[in-house]
């Protein structure tokens, strides 16, 4: 009986437009009609005016294009604070004549565009929950307890879209293009703790998002940019249906310097793994402190605090892992308690 | 027979001018005639137009003044990027009649004030080679070999000084400011590496400072500050001749996420020791790259370099420590081998 | 009978610990006890993290407080960007035997501390109302017409004052450090605005506050400092009870290149004047456009747009008055119409 | 007898990747055959990671890729300060049956790569001075006195190419990425000084470029991009082989708020003409002074000089000319005189 198995490659990037890597896996590696998806570390500021996402995405549409390949989930992270690397994962999935026998999961799923009205409120939340739930369904992931990380990417609010919204008698969650990625992360975090069991829909108010920070989900992650107004949202989990040698967990900090939990994570998986990816989120913790101790990250004008935030926990992470490409994504409202975060650990068995 | 004892106390800052918590110290913990250094992390950009350095000196200068005690070594290193915390670390010592048996041991210097045309120039190595000597002479240390850290305050150049120089026929060595911190910085390390007998002075030329990092103090910590004309010198080690619980140890952190050489001096030191304090350099690793992958810490225009290396570095070591007021210092320019930089860990033994 | 006269000098500073050229004036040319007022411009971020208003504040207490004179107001305005240069301007008053003819008249007041939880919103206006029409009072000014300008220094929430309203049950308007300075602002100028007799107070609801920009003051101008937990108020303004050569006039700008009522208000004024000092507000225009076009202030996440718009409109004045120690102060909520604002201008009559 | 015409359109950009209002010029204004250069503002940082260069460069290849259309000179600036407007100018000419009566006159050229070693040395200025004749000839301008503007776009260093240049055994003339693009800049300009006879190939040593600012050309104007490795020249004066309604003249602005030169310049040309562009350089004054007062962009380490002296000019300039999609491109050096620059103006006259 068939399965699936996935492909997980790390590849790394000289600039946004540097795509070369990836298509010399295409080459010899991997079959370009098996990617599902690409999630990149680009080195803009992970804010508003980030136009590294975009000019990436326009690089990987140009290249899959070139391949006549589409619907390729590409999802951008800016900012690669402190030693982070910017790279590009690769996920691919291709069917097997083997057994499934357990093993990492991928599945896709995207939704309509969002009108910016509903940015950051209950809608949000609805219809990011309801694509999750395809996204689960098209992992072939049966039990939500073996899902370990959900990737969404997310739509922001720029001055035009706010005025455009205005212009038709709409008014916006908020006018603070800024605040307006933090609220589209949250409700999209919210949207996952929805679908994945964590959270009834009917106990989340529209005042909740990025406000009662209790509530949130243990294995989303999600990204803001200004190049996309709809959700691409990416499954990664366990299941049976799968066979390979990829497996995954994952962990949640419960702060920013919360390396036990981490360990103990990757102790849950096979030791002899070579480390396939690491997908982490981080924020300033919201409290001001962080084991007790102020930090300034809330108070700097200069630097947004989830370009602190990656740098820092990027740190954290490296020093355990003692690699510089990984995916930190800043600003975790919702994803993962406050001032923690998820962090999700992909590893590959020797065979 | 009688010994010198020194006390180490970490204390919380909530802003450059917070100086609260350490005027409480001197109602019970510490007789204020005995402090010898204050060092402090401060919240700004510690770069040039980092006046957070300049308000926090100011107010201890009213501290101190209040008390009638001059002459306290004042050394404020500006950024806490990242979750790191501002504090100050006040320095003490005091004669005990108790024997000598071997603790850590505190000695500061001051030099003359520099002018501008000497800096970055092997005029200044040499001045700060004979202060650093005279400082390791003042904590009673007999062989370099237990010197563990020397943390130099040296000044740096701002257009006004860079125009005063050329006003009187002088060259400065450039006249960039940031750059200015830089080569200050430099050149005080190798004046270190000098008085530790790690480096001949006749091996140093003009334009090795800030070019050739092979050449390097393996316990050298040095920060520019627009507050200063001169260099303040702490000096920190074992000595035979001090007595009390505490003891130093350093390590050399060979890259930014060499977290097994801090690991390993860590284990050096009495295994049932209290942190008392951690002081270490880092800085954007000159090759671009860290651990075979490229960082973006000296293309980014946006955030200066010793920002991002002190908000990683930071992460790094907060993931090994457990806590966030370290003292991270920015700019490790002959400190330490490229990309990397001391580390020293002074702990408390219970009794 | 006699009257009173007012004084200006504008000083350059090439600090923020840098009086030596205010203290000069007290050698020889004004009576230190007559000081009223001091405002500075400073060169921080003008943000929340902007040390330089404090550290500024500190050093004229420490001057002030060694001539033995209490109760000056000091206004810091952080933020000289572009070519605006750090200065300070300093207020004074003395009574003098001539007769009022009819000059600039002086008057200042403070509030007491404003709790965290009426920031942004209608007590902070009541309170800022009361308190402006106690400063027409001490300045003598009859008529609100004669007023030209109100100068307010107001506090900001940081995240422990928001923590401590929290911890005591309180919800403040905003958790966002930088959004609340926007908020004190807005409400201090709609205080202004009711003093005034622009506004009614029954006409303003909590959510109007930085929100509906039609409601403005055409003389207010508001900074936020992390340095203050009250209001301080100076009015300016002509009254018939005061002589001497001083005059003012001031213009609202309906945007940031509305040069044309700028140099109508200069032409009000008397043709052979020397400028004393030029006072004025800027802000990034909420429309996301200036004269049609597109900027990018808003969406600009790696410099504050408070930061772009005293640089640019710091510009367009230098260029009518030729002068660049102009006080142009970010942020200019209700204070004059959406992406415009105020402009003081006071000059010297040759005699 | 036939002549050449010239076509400006200023056109806005909603973002680096929004072409399409130039794509609409396509249908009905202009044969995209005749275009030879489009010169645009984008609104990155305009230092060295600045993608929005690349990003904008990117999407008009592939504009002009979908009408097979070759060799057109995209030279991008970054940076749109204050209230600058991100737009395009596009630069067209074609063949008419009108006689030359004297009017704008385009010329294109195009060196080879650039060796980074050759960067901000007297290799630079050779091979640019060589390219701007070759431009000056292409636009068929016969005396150099009728050149007024002289745009080009300049390779940058990357930490990347300075590696390989040294792996290669050769030095570059900086390791500091930043200060790369002001050498490459200054070399460029020098070139230009060259190829209009200002000053003399052998006046010219490695060492004054970026040092003796009093060298510096009247109408030369230089951006440094990391997109490409080579020069990008346009040539923009006045020809009798031209006809039509555009024409040009330049001022050169003595410092920041020098508005006399450039009012002077405005009234040079036809009084009924409308604004078709205006093209200047700005940078902050090296003397650290404006008129006599200190500036602090020199020694801020949060905001790039190039910034705030693109964002004060540009408020300079605005005032004059009631408008803000200007080309104010930063960093001068040899642009005119030091803290000056010129500044091109082009009107067409109603007909």
């Amino acid at each position: 009986m068939p399965s699936l198995r996935a492909h997980v490659f790390r590849v790394p990037a000289d600039g946004p437009d540097d795509v070369s890597l990836v298509e010399a896996l295409f080459a010899d590696r991997i079959d370009v009609g098996n990617v599902v998806a690409v999630l990149g570390k680009t080195e803009g500021n992970g804010c508003v005016n980030d136009f590294t996402r975009g000019y990436a995405t326009q690089s990987f549409e140009r290249l899959f294009g070139k391949h006549n390949v589409e619907g390729v989930s590409i999802i951008m992270s800016g900012g690669t604070e402190g030693a982070l690397s910017p790279h590009w994962t690769v996920f691919a999935r291709e069917q097997v004549n083997e057994p499934g026998e357990g093993a990492l999961a991928i599945g896709v799923a995207r939704t309509a565009a969002l009108p910016p009205e509903h940015l950051g409120r209950r809608e949000q939340v609805c219809m990011v929950a309801a694509a999750v739930t395809e996204a689960i369904r098209d992992a072939g992931i049966e039990d939500v307890a073996d899902v370990h990380f959900v990737q969404i990417k997310c739509p922001l609010l720029t001055s035009q879209r706010i005025a455009d919204a205005e212009a038709a008698g709409k008014t916006t969650a908020t006018r603070d293009t800024l605040k307006s990625m933090a609220l589209s992360r949250g409700a999209s975090a919210l949207g996952v703790a929805v679908a994945l069991g964590e959270l009834e829909i009917d106990a989340i108010a529209d005042s909740d998002i990025c406000s009662r920070f209790d509530l949130y989900s243990r294995c989303a992650s999600a990204s803001a940019g200004v190049e996309l107004l709809d959700h691409e949202i990416i499954v990664l989990g366990m299941s049976a249906k799968w066979s390979g040698p990829l497996a995954i967990d994952h962990a949640v900090m419960h702060d920013a310097i919360d390396t036990r939990s981490v360990r103990a994570a990757w102790e849950r998986l096979p030791a002899d793994g070579k480390l396939a990816a690491v997908l982490a989120k981080a924020e300033p913790d919201p409290s001001g402190q962080v084991g007790g101790r102020r930090h300034t990250m809330l108070n700097d004008s200069d630097i947004a605090g989830t370009r602190h935030a990656r740098a820092f926990v990027g740190g954290v992470l490296a020093g355990i892992f003692g690699m510089t490409d990984l995916y930190v994504s800043g600003g975790a409202e919702h994803q993962g308690p406050p001032g923690g975060g998820p962090v999700a650990i992909i590893v590959e068995k020797e065979i």
